[in-house]
C-alpha cells in the first residue's frame, strides 16, 4: 500500500531546484517513478550515475509521454521553447507545474503551447543556495520554506491539491496567490536583492588589484554576505530580470531615490535623518523574526 | 604566575564590543582588572550585576586614573568629547586603544587631547552582530576574525605589540595598515553594504500595507539577510557614514553608476550583458572561499 500522488513525474531541468525535487519526491515517496528531461548529455548521465532518476534521456517529448506529471525546473526564459516542444505530448489530464521565480511571464510562455486538457498550476518554491547543477541538490531544500502557487483562474481545484500536497509533503508551506501579485513581492525580496549584490560585488572587482585584495581579506564587515548572494546562477538570474523587467525596474527606481536620499544626507552631515531611517529598519527585522521567517 | 599583559584595562563604553571585549579580557586573563567606564548609569548597574568588570562608573576620569591601558568602545562620534574628558587623566606610559570602524577621523579627534606620553594605538576588530548593549556581548566575538591596527608613524612598537597580542589572545588575526587604506577599504567591505542594506529596507518600510505584510512573510529570498545587517545599531552606524564621508560617498557614486548600467541593460533587454556580468561575479566568491573568510 503506497501513498503516491503520482505515477510517473517527468522534471525538465536537473540543475539545483529539478535535482532537490527528483531527492525529495524519491525520500518521501511521492511518485512511483521520475523521469529527467534535460537538453545536456553530461547533465543526464550525471543523473543516472548518481542514481536521480528512474530514466533519463535529452529528449523532451519522451521525458513527458506517459507522465501524469510535468515539472519545468529550467531558466524561466526556457519556458516558451521547452513548453513548445513537449505541449503537444502532455497526456490528457496531466498536471504541468514549473519553479520558475518569475510566474506571469511564464504563464504567458506556457499557456498557448498547452491543451486545454493539461492542467497548469504554476508554482515558485522560495528555496536555493548558490550553487548550481545537479550534484548540488539536497531532499531537505524545500524543508520549512514558502512555496507559493499562482494558478490561473478556473484551475482545476483537484489539480491544485495535488501540487499543493506535494510540496507539503516536501515540508514547504505553501501559499496561493495571484501572478502578478507574486511577481511584484518577489521583485522586492528577492530579485532587487540579487540585482544590489550583482552591482556591489561588481562594483568591487572593479577596483585596482591592492585594493581587492584587501577586499577580499576583510569581507566579514557585511560585503561577504553580499558575495554569497551574488554567486547565484547567472542565467537563471538574467532571466528573471528580463522576465519582471517592470516589476524591478519600479522598484529599482524607489530604491535609488531612497539612497540618493541617504548620500545627501550624509554629504551635508545631517545626522538626524540618518540616525532616525536606521532605527526605522531596526523595527522590520523584528516584525521578520515575529513572522518566524529568522531569530 | 599569571600571563597579564595589563594591570587594569579601562573599556570606555560597554556595549556589544565593549562588553564583548570585558568577557574576552576575563575568559583569556589578559589583566588583573577591568574597569567600566560608561555615562549611563544603567548601563554601569547592569555591568556589576553581570559582573563584567571589577568597578563601574559614569565618571570616566576615574575610570582610567589607575588604568595602563584604555580602550574606547564608544560611537565615532563620541571619540573626541571623551578623549578630552580623559586625556588629562591617563597615567604616563598608559597606552590607548579604540575599537571604532572608522580610523582618520578618529585618530583627528582623539590626538589633539593626549599628551605625548601616552601610546595612542587605534585599533578595529572586524567583528559584530546586529544586537546591541551590554547583554549582547560574548567572549567568542572576536575569534578568527580581524583586528586591524593603525598605529601613527613612530608609534611605540612595544605599545603596539602589547595591543596586538591583547587581540591574538582573543582569538583575532592581527594586521597592521595606514588609517586611510582602512578607511577605504572598510568603505566598500563594510560602509557600503550597510548603507545598502539600510536603503533597501528603509524601501520596503516604505510601501502600503499588505505589500509589507508579503515582504516580511515571504523575505526568504533574499531581503531577509539584508534586514539583518540594516538592524545593527543606528548612533553606531550614523557616526561611521558621518566620520568616513568622503570614501563612503565615492564607492557610492560608483555603486550608482554600476547599477545604473545594469538597470539600463534590464530596460534594454540586453540579456549578454546581464549574464556576462553575473558571471565575473560568482568568481569574487570562489576567491574569498579561497581566502579562507567563507565556505
Amino acid at each position: 500500500m503506497n501513498d503516491y500522488i503520482f505515477k510517473q513525474v517527468a522534471l525538465i531541468g536537473f540543475g539545483l531546484i529539478g535535482s532537490s525535487l527528483a531527492r525529495a519526491l524519491r525520500d518521501h515517496s511521492l511518485c512511483e517513478r521520475i523521469i529527467c528531461g534535460d537538453l545536456s548529455p553530461e547533465t543526464c548521465e550525471t543523473v543516472m550515475a548518481m542514481n536521480l532518476a528512474d530514466a533519463a534521456t535529452t529528449d523532451l517529448r519522451q521525458a513527458v509521454e506517459n507522465s501524469d506529471c510535468v515539472i519545468l525546473a529550467v531558466p524561466v526564459g526556457a519556458s516558451a521553447a521547452v513548453a513548445q516542444a513537449i505541449g503537444p505530448h502532455l497526456m490528457p489530464g496531466c498536471i504541468l507545474s514549473d519553479v520558475g521565480s518569475v510566474k506571469q511571464a511564464v504563464i504567458d510562455a506556457i499557456t498557448p503551447h498547452i491543451s486545454p486538457n493539461v492542467h497548469f498550476i504554476p508554482g515558485h518554491p522560495i528555496a536555493g543556495t548558490e550553487h548550481s547543477g545537479p550534484e548540488s541538490g539536497f531532499a531537505a531544500l524545500f524543508h520549512g520554506r514558502w512555496c507559493i502557487l499562482t494558478p490561473p483562474e478556473g484551475a482545476d481545484p483537484a489539480a491544485i491539491a495535488k501540487i499543493k500536497s506535494l510540496w507539503e509533503r516536501c515540508g514547504s508551506n505553501v501559499e496561493i496567490m495571484d501572478a502578478r501579485r507574486h511577481d511584484r513581492v518577489l521583485a522586492i525580496t528577492s530579485h532587487l536583492p540579487h540585482l544590489i549584490a550583482y552591482t556591489i560585488v561588481g562594483t568591487a572587482d572593479d577596483l585596482e588589484r591592492h585594493m581587492k585584495e584587501d577586499v577580499i581579506k576583510f569581507s566579514a564587515g557585511g560585503f561577504r554576505d553580499f558575495t554569497r548572494i551574488a554567486a547565484s546562477n547567472p542565467v537563471m538570474w538574467r532571466d528573471v530580470f528580463l522576465h519582471n523587467r517592470d516589476a524591478v525596474l519600479e522598484i529599482v527606481q524607489r530604491f535609488t531615490e531612497d539612497l540618493t536620499g541617504l548620500q545627501r544626507a550624509i554629504r551635508w552631515e545631517d545626522g538626524d535623518a540618518l540616525q532616525t531611517m536606521f532605527t526605522r529598519t531596526r523595527a522590520i527585522r523584528r516584525q521578520i523574526i515575529d513572522a518566524k521567517q529568522a531569530q
